[in-house]
């Protein structure tokens, strides 16, 4: 076991599409195309239940790509990111009912779905789980997925956040709206819930009027573990406030370190303890019995990325289209109105290293800037070892080159090597994801108040 | 078998929630209390599943009762309808975990959702049960829904139903959207789907704009069975332009039977083959070994029906206050603002058979005018078959007094009556909901227009 032994955090990083973040892995002769039937899922399930994974987590995008020459031609004819899945918040009991003890986290938008209707769901899905559900909350900044819910234009950054503020507000108080020993039940008496302990809201906000009570009573965790991956100044305060678990994609040690403090520090600032957010940076692993063979599975996979696959996908994360730039110089400084996060990882990694437009894009379609960690199975254990003892990390999400072969090959061979250096559960001791993840298994229902006072 | 041996089509009607129908079903003895948990759904569709009905349906509402004296008071201490309960689109996916062939409807809001939300939602769930799902289109009327959505008050009733209109044409545009064979994922030519037989929809209209196309691609059934309970004019139109299968409640034969022909009237004034619309009543079942042990257990629940309960939902499906009228007199004539169909029922029957509003309360409490069809398997297979052939209906959704014992003795005792009278599947012939009703498997993704010329 290692000096420190701080208990490593993991997750399976999935979309329910055709692919996560391998643009390949769709292509490649492991990857299994069942993206569209249940038993897919369940399989993925059942891996990651049996490497006793913290958790699985969906990744959402819920209109088909178009920014890329603002044409959704490419991206179906390519099978880019998100060019075809399903609604992943379905998958959520799918997953559920051929596991007992993981985790389940669904992407759904702050943006275009009302505070009572995200907040019954994930209430529902709590309680269809037995308390392993998480919700990750995100702020859609697509035009397409803007303009497929109604709206000429994606709302603005600040509008989002604004929004977004008000709409957790108001679902924690409906989940808070059951006192635990509302529901009563008692046949003989006739008495089914005490009144007394169900309340009205009235909320009358600036983006939402909203009467409550919940129609759902109060769920095995009292509310979903709220996921989130801010990465602007606005985002980050957003994720410090309201998030328990953050994922994060950064290829470089020093940005995920400087990442982790910055998140930290930042929820010390609102009053909360920092180890109730966990920071989970992600990878893609290529493992393999020998390093050589694990280097020649990534070598594989990574000539299978075309760059024009990955230009499609930075295009719709940026909300920008980049397919009229200079293919052989590095990428220009562009104010996109996407994720702001991501396009900065990009244009680091280009201007630091030399790396032009196309060197970028065949990154980016490798795996959306996610580091790939390889070797054997003791050497990836290291790197992950290493990221966790070294600050970056309290633990990790990570993706597969090919599904589920990838995540198979993980389980098989690094989740023991974890286990034996006593750095990861060889059994769930807990039965909520909250339990898992080692957060304080009384969920506050009382939200960290908007500006925080400092902590005391 | 009958001289008819026209197939007769069964469902189980349940909401996701304290109470179905029958408001006393909560404190009956044999009533598993296990409505929040994932096993008391699979149990269910276990069930149904070996009683090879063709599907379970789930009713909706999403708001605490709050219309009777104006308080979530009282039905919350009683247990009324929609107390409490879960979202049924997310048990959806809980029932087809341990189901193969069941059909499984979910009730969704037309009023409360945008139409990418609901046909992505639908698309979803069809691929994730292989083909097995309807959705119960409903136009919400009551103000505290709408409370809970953000409206001041429900929205009026030709409003609702305009934008029913549209929603619905949108959503099978988005439906529409991925052609068959659009989706090809040829690994080695590295070609995923075909855009040329992907749409967009650019859709601009009086309640919605939506761009497209859907990010599913075409489903087992290319959309979901379509059901729906129209009542008013505008209901009973909206349900035969749409409508697949059609629910309804109404305890008499004449009116079932007059609603019948009214319906399929309707259908073919839109051009529509009336076999299209399955018409499918309700009633809750007491079977016993011998009429009299029916008998007795149909006395057991009813005495268990009180009528401040049965006052309180009247209040909720009329969105009129109940509780200050005097409860010894016939029912007032009122213009309700909410469900006009069943108050119509109520008070036909209060003057129809000199019933006051205290007995009316009682009988809405017993199970919301939902007939009781009691006796011996062979007496309630008669009073199925006698509906059938009288041409009331084309099948039955069917409640029940206690759950789920009241559903295993009909499994268990009336199917097989109907099985041996050759009036019921002994096995399913097909895996699709759609092929369980009878309906044409290759369905028709281009909505019947507004303004039927009429059947050529």
């Amino acid at each position: 076991m290692s000096a420190h032994g701080r208990p490593i955090h993991l997750g399976g990083f999935l979309i329910a599409g055709n692919v996560t973040h391998s643009h390949p892995s769709w292509r490649h002769p492991r990857s299994d195309p069942g993206f569209l039937t249940p038993e897919y899922y369940q399989h993925l399930g059942r891996v990651f239940e049996r490497a006793k994974l913290d958790f699985v987590f969906f990744a959402d995008n819920s209109a088909t790509p178009a920014r890329y020459r603002n044409d959704i031609r490419d991206p179906l004819a390519r099978g880019t990111q998100s060019a075809a899945g399903l609604d992943p918040r379905f998958v959520v009991p799918v997953v559920a009912g051929v596991t007992r003890n993981l985790g389940i986290v669904s992407t759904t938008s702050a943006t275009f779905y009302s505070p009572y209707d995200l907040a019954r769901s994930f209430a529902t899905l709590d309680h269809l789980t037995h308390g392993r559900v998480g919700w990750n909350v995100v702020t859609s900044n697509t035009t397409v997925e803007a303009q497929n819910f109604g709206l000429a234009r994606h709302l603005d950054h600040d509008v989002r956040y604004d929004r977004a503020e008000e709409l957790l507000e108001v679902a924690f108080r409906l989940w808070a709206s059951w006192d635990d020993g509302a529901l009563i039940q008692d046949k003989e008496a006739g008495v089914f819930a005490d009144p007394d302990l169900v309340h009205r809201l009235d909320h009358h906000g600036e983006n939402f009027d909203v009467r409550g009570p919940l129609s759902v009573p109060r769920s095995p965790q009292g509310r979903p573990v709220i996921f989130q991956a801010g990465s602007s100044t606005r985002g980050r305060d957003f994720a410090a406030r309201w998030a328990e678990a953050i994922f994060e994609i950064d290829p470089t040690s020093v940005g995920r370190k400087a990442y982790y403090d910055d998140i930290k520090s930042r929820a010390s600032d609102f009053g909360r303890d920092p180890d109730g957010v966990k920071i989970l940076p992600s990878f893609i692993p290529f493992v393999g019995e020998t390093e050589s063979i694990a280097r020649e599975k990534q070598a594989f996979h990574n000539e299978l990325a075309d760059p024009t696959d990955g230009l499609i996908t930075l295009s719709v994360h940026t909300d920008h289209d980049f397919s009229g730039y200079d293919l052989d110089a590095v990428i220009a400084d562009i104010d996109v109105p996407g994720t702001k996060g991501l396009f900065e990882v990009a244009r680091s990694l280009s201007v630091n290293e030399n790396l032009t437009l196309r060197d970028i894009g065949k990154l980016y379609a490798q795996g959306v800037l996610l580091p790939q960690f390889v070797g054997t199975a003791a050497q990836v254990a290291d790197q992950i070892e290493a990221a966790v003892d070294g600050g970056e990390a309290d633990g990790f999400l990570f993706s597969a080159g090919y599904t589920p072969g990838g995540f198979e090959e993980f389980a098989d061979l690094v989740i023991p090597e974890l286990q034996r250096r006593g750095r990861f559960r060889t059994e769930y001791t807990g039965s909520t994801l909250r339990e898992h993840l080692g957060l304080p298994a009384d969920a506050n229902l009382v939200p960290v108040p908007r500006k925080a006072v400092g902590a005391a």
